[in-house]
């Protein structure tokens, strides 16, 4: 079967692998659908993250179940599931309390299982998923129903991208009452959006620079726009707010400068909810969360809960968060989806085996 | 009158100062009725920060108002008052979100106000205080009645420790069905205890091991005490839940260890209210964070705001948060006074002017 393999900075491959088989009673194969690329894959592949030896690549799919593991009762061969980017037990203290990307056996694509089988990477054509009882998400639609809807690619965002979004919100606890900064204008910027609007806030302001992004979040529910960066950003912001600063930021980025934006645009006694994957030296620095009395929460969404809430506004045309898609190529032109993301060309790709 | 001057480490003296007077519209002018010693006044004592030039020092106090600016409306001459250890205006963004902690004016004990005024200490006889509109607090009782009725060391306990306690258990927004560990058995740590119980936590486990702390935490609401620290204290904690870890931890030091015990007991998406002040390396590493889907809050306490909350329960004897004082002594002696609590001879020591 074909499947994206990455062997260092830039050099992302679609090659034959072996096809997957169950290989413990809590295994799944299923067959992807949809894959995509995701923001922090752009890590590895521009060399901030070192590839020590080529491995398979990608977190996010939807797909239709092929072959079920013996102990696994939570979907059926044929079902059509969302898999969540990281995998679960769904049993430990962690996953029992609503944060299963913390769990003690959590199981990353693309990487090793607990027993020390290769995991598969999601960007491929098929996909062995372990701890499948609790990671496999069954939609309720068959594949051609999803299809025929359109709904394939907002489903295949709540894999990653607008359950991080959500995790982002819920984390700095977004209300009624609250104004929304969202630092970050990729496909978790602009989820972080939707999600900021979903959860009630009166207004959000997508800091932003870019015209077609801009007009997405707009969109998808932005009320203000900020290109200002640095110390001109809460400027702009309060003069947007008659002297005052946001009550929320989320940091959808991952770099020293988009967290300290964050920090930046919120009020004392402000919180950030933060998705973005730390890297560039990003730091919470605890002196100004002190003075600043500053909440921070997030970090690796747990999308496996998330998608529970989601669904149903996917079903029922609440949110379109598949809109952050704005190119879709075959499994076989893997690298220049790569490409296309790294020279921001396109803001997410879709991925077809 | 006599002050407290520090003029640097483990040198604290009882002083001649000049009697304060009103120097602009929002001043007050404060007897002070009792007064005490905070673990964060230990830092420059230990010389862990340095005391450049000699300054009057302490910032937790009960007194009756004798002088007032013209603009001060919020107490009467005579008047019992508690004041906030941090100064406030009431107006700006974080004060009226309820976080004058992080006001745009903040303004402390033993430094200059905002026009460049020298404000007092605490420890002294009388205190000018600087933003006193917002930041005098009376309780409703006369001098008399409040001495008579054995309060005035709780409400003293309300200038810092109380609120910081509460502030902690806020921030990590603790509620019925948490188990939350206390890191810290000093009388910030003894506070938590109490607000954790107060917010009505199911158990709450003290990490002491100080045979009086331990009774005190227990008196004061502790269901549970882990003598255990380093990697053996998530381990004690398993042992105690059930293999489970807290869902929340209050971090009531201000070093890096202690900030790392409370990371070490909570579990994945568990909660952590740090209100120790950083000091010696204290820091919140980002990837742990991230990984572990924490949530962090807390800093400098809003007094001044959960003030309000705690003094009804002080009044109904609900809560009995002076009990942290385990020594009085007059002005006089203060020298002693933070030499007692420099050497863990007191848990925290109330001085009489």
């Amino acid at each position: 079967m074909l499947a994206a393999v990455i062997h260092g900075a830039r050099d992302v491959r679609a090659e034959e692998r072996p096809e997957p088989a169950i290989l413990t009673p809590d295994d799944a194969v299923v067959r992807v659908v949809a894959a995509c690329v995701c923001g922090s894959d752009l890590w590895p592949y521009r060399g901030v993250t070192p590839t020590n030896a080529p491995h398979p690549i990608g977190h996010e799919m939807v797909g239709v179940v092929e072959l079920l593991g013996a102990d696994v009762t939570s979907a059926r061969v044929g079902d059509l599931v969302v898999v969540p980017f990281s995998l679960s037990c769904g049993t430990c203290q962690a996953c029992r309390n609503g944060y299963p990307a913390a769990c003690d056996q959590v199981t990353f694509f693309g990487s090793t299982d607990r027993q020390g089988h290769p995991v598969d990477g999601a960007q491929g054509e098929k996909v062995r998923i372990p701890l499948a009882q609790h990671s496999l998400f069954p939609v309720g639609l068959s594949e051609e129903e999803a299809e025929a809807r359109g709904l394939v690619p907002h489903l295949l965002a709540l894999a990653d991208v607008m359950s991080t979004g959500l995790h982002a919100a819920t984390a700095a606890t977004v209300g009624p009452d609250d104004v929304v900064a969202v630092v970050g204008d990729g496909a978790v910027g602009l989820s972080g959006v939707i999600a900021a609007r979903l959860l009630g806030a009166q207004r959000v302001i997508a800091m932003s620079r870019h015209a077609d992004r801009t007009a997405l979040a707009r969109k998808l529910g932005a009320t203000d726009v900020v290109a200002e960066r640095g110390d001109a950003a809460p400027d702009a912001i309060r003069a947007l707010l008659g002297g005052d600063l946001a009550d929320v930021a989320l940091e959808c980025v991952g770099t020293e400068e988009s967290m300290a934006q964050a920090m930046a645009v919120v009020r004392g006694g402000g919180r950030i909810g933060f998705v973005g994957v730390p890297n560039g030296g990003s730091q919470l620095p605890i002196r100004t969360v002190f003075s600043r009395n500053l909440t921070v929460g997030g970090g690796m969404a747990s999308a496996r809960r998330y998608m529970e809430e989601l669904l149903p506004r996917v079903l029922d045309g609440t949110i379109t968060p598949g809109d952050v898609f704005d190119l879709t190529l075959p499994l076989a032109e893997i690298a220049e989806a790569y490409a296309a993301m790294d020279e921001r060309r396109a803001t997410k790709v879709l991925v077809r085996p």
